[in-house]
């Protein structure tokens, strides 16, 4: 399979590379980094990625920003970083890709455990993640040509912890090498508008 | 209690008054209905919705508008419309209420069905939705002097079939008198974090 993979240099990315590598050609994307670069916040620049690669078997999202802060300090624009970033870069993705990706492929995206397990200063993770999950669900019975999308909803990896682990006390920790298994289950698998909860 | 109910002229909001004011007191609002006018989608319209009503116990919120239409037609600006209206509607309802509401008052939102249970057509409505789930997940551990939050996801309104009914073939209806039960239930218990699921 051809495989666009944005977000390949972050912790995921970097073991979906290497997971889907030793099968398949990755094609790496981010916003300064990899074989192709993109704004995902941007659907004109998300279309002109998939001009420049081609038609694809998969679209693997594993990148995504959102605000973390206090509730009571928080405000519209903050929210709107996340959904802008996180929510509607994935969701560009599908956009543009669905005339693109060849028939039978797949996108998968990346949401997170916070969506039904929070955590203080989340709120805006929180509402991204499920919001991703949510149009997963809807996307996946409209997708035509037997196109495809599931979610990965990773709890906190453990090459996180050194970072965020206060953030996450009493979370199990998950390493990335097997979050990229759900990525590998999504491609290489049939199934779609499953949400992959790995923790 | 005094009770901020946003969305009064709608159907939901019409049955929730009923249901609530036979013990409450109701201060109505829309966008250009009921006793006071507040567009949602500007936090500025909401803080000043709070600043001429003052302190309530609770606040409700039945309105929102998200687009339908074709996955394969959807532009982000599709989209746009229901995170800036639905979604940031009801989230600004927050951010401002909290600093406003009474020790132990409540905020109660509306997502519906579709977060969970997808239609043609309906990718925003089941992104918004499952994004307003997330987001009251996330909030009910923040909020600050026993506030509370909760969600009521009802599915197709008995009262909407007329004109909904073909896009909503096999759902069971239910009216929006037993929907208002789920309002009481959030405003009058002390629940909180839930998502009352009425269909």
């Amino acid at each position: 399979m051809d495989i666009l993979l944005i977000g390949a240099s972050g912790t995921i990315g970097k073991a979906v590379a290497h997971e889907l590598g030793q099968r398949h050609r990755i094609i790496s994307a981010g916003r300064s980094s990899g074989d192709e670069h993109v704004d995902l916040r941007d659907l004109a620049s998300v279309t002109a990625l998939f001009e420049r690669v081609g038609p694809v078997d998969a679209v693997i999202a594993t990148a995504g920003n959102v605000h973390f802060g206090a509730l009571a300090e928080f405000t519209p624009e903050h929210y709107a970083i996340g959904l802008n970033d996180k929510l509607m870069g994935q969701v560009n993705l599908v956009l543009a890709g669905q005339k693109v990706v060849r028939d039978g492929g797949s996108f998968t995206l990346t949401s997170g455990i916070l969506s039904d397990d929070p955590i203080r200063y989340g709120s805006s993770a929180s509402m991204v993640n499920a919001a991703l999950e949510g149009f997963a669900r809807g996307a996946a019975i409209e997708l035509a040509r037997g196109l495809r999308i599931n979610v990965v909803s990773p709890t906190v990896l453990s090459e996180s912890l050194a970072g965020y682990g206060p953030y996450f006390r009493g979370f199990e920790s998950v390493p990335a090498a097997r979050v990229a298994l759900a990525y590998s289950k999504s491609v290489e698998g049939l199934q779609t508008g499953q949400i992959y909860r790995v923790g």
